[in-house]
């Protein structure tokens, strides 16, 4: 299927598979409707999706694994926003619905597109033998508990209190960045029961993938190397936030950046050769993955020109 | 085992099963330690633990599924005494976590209970057949999200702005404590494969104890009815949030409250009848339920005396 088929597929199913129904208050209605329908690049959603057809799951089922992960990266978004937290005023070039419905209708439509998550990703491993499904529910409470999601955000909001440095920023990612990654990744993958060696290698691309991409939005938050990503820009510094441009400087965090993105060609490289139902994943690599990161080094290489 | 015995038991695993691991973040940590500490009556993950064991499942898995409920009840304390939500000042006694550790720690602390509440429910579920597994996790989306407790939360909030008489107080009261009554009920029930009729018992149960323990906390959130129950009190009213006691008088609600105790009597002798594996129900009804309701109701009299 083409990108772009698949984008409007998995649009429809975010949209389908939302948590309304008959009776539900307005304001949470509007939030969760507004954000399933702006859902940004459908990145792990667009991996999970390959993972599960390349596993042999049934289109439907696909679709439903999908709009899990990306409803539990959906809530987490609603939830850094909040004013508690990392106050934004914007994310993908509009209000962030805190702003508009408050924030009480925010952390409710949080909570009910986690619980659809639970709900949709629970059907989809249903039929699964009884090992495959324990350890996607293990999976599941490693990345987004307090050693995944919820623990790498309050390291990321109580970071000024720590020690700043890049180890610390790092931490931070692993939690927050990686684990979602994790979450697109190494979840779908299971239904694959990888051997012992394909799971090492499925972690540490999405550790490099993870990395990586957080490398990329520290730099992108420096206003001198920003484009515009309809985020809130800038705000680490003031904030306070782990940033690793801020914590190793510009060129060093790039340097990183490379290191990373070619660790991670290392191993998609090994993952497709060890068997072919991973190429999804080397694809992915390709034809996203390094185009963003050379577009990235390329605008700073030309502004430092 | 003896009431004390299980509460003791179930206190330590509340404790046992928190979602803290290594590196997490203190704040984070001392909302759920203290939240886990302190758990309250523990009515609802006693009736949890009594119908497993009813139906079967051994004392370690028991325990397991007993806390997950528990802490699905505990996130949405944690979340409806927020500034945003009821703006609540003590709970149980002491001063509300938000006010201590802030609202993101406490906030993060409600997502990492909920995430270890799916972890342990799946987890017990894990061995039975597909059928039960996929009942079961029906009954946590509708009994969680917008149609139980997430959406019962926000009608709560935004009850100033509907027409705020007893039909729209027990629209909220439904998906908010009638919910948690079937989470407590109806889900670990479904270990026990219940035929339609008893099925439908189970949920009318659930809906007669969940108004009725409204009705409850309604009367005694009544400055003049209320003893000390180590919540903030009388903030129905000045929150103009709903309250059956509020909209048809303290008389009338407390009429209804002894037709709900006669119609849960009712059906948990009806269900008795139908198997002896619904006994730990009556025995819960008589020696908690119209425990709690005729102490009310005899304090209220002594009061009108």
């Amino acid at each position: 299927m083409a990108p772009s088929d698949i984008s409007t597929r998995l649009t429809r199913a975010l949209q389908e598979n939302a948590p309304v129904g008959p009776g539900i208050e307005p304001h949470l209605q509007a939030v969760i409707f507004e954000s399933a329908a702006h859902p940004g690049r459908l990145i792990r959603a667009r991996l999970v999706h390959a993972a599960c057809i390349a596993h042999g799951l049934e289109e439907s089922s696909a679709e439903r694994l999908a709009c899990a992960i990306e409803y539990f990266h959906l809530a987490s978004l609603l939830l850094d926003d909040l004013p508690c937290m990392d106050d934004a005023q914007t994310r993908r070039g509009r209000p962030c619905p805190h702003r508009v419905h408050g924030d009480a209708s925010t952390i409710l439509a949080s909570l009910a597109f986690i619980n659809r998550a639970y709900a949709l990703a629970n059907l989809s491993f249903a039929p699964q033998p009884p090992a495959v499904r324990i350890a996607a529910h293990a999976c599941l409470d490693a990345c987004l508990g307090t050693s995944g999601l919820v623990g790498g955000q309050a390291l990321d909001l109580r970071f000024a209190e720590g020690a700043g440095d890049a180890r610390a920023v790092t931490v931070v990612a692993v939690r927050k960045t990686a684990a979602l990654f994790w979450l697109a990744v190494v979840f779908p993958a299971l239904l694959a029961q990888p051997s012992p060696d394909e799971l090492r290698a499925l972690k540490a691309l999405c550790l490099y993938w993870g990395l990586a991409y957080q490398a990329l939005d520290d730099l992108d938050d420096i206003p001198a190397s920003s484009g515009d990503t309809g985020k809130t820009s800038g705000r680490d510094r003031l904030l306070q936030r782990p940033n690793l441009a801020l914590a190793l400087g510009v060129p060093a965090a790039r340097t990183r950046l490379e290191r990373l993105a070619r660790q991670a060609t290392a191993t998609v490289t090994r993952l497709e050769q060890t068997h072919s139902r991973w190429a999804y994943l080397a694809e992915f690599h390709r034809t996203f993955f390094i185009g963003q990161v050379s577009t990235l080094l390329d605008a700073a290489s030309l502004r430092a020109a």
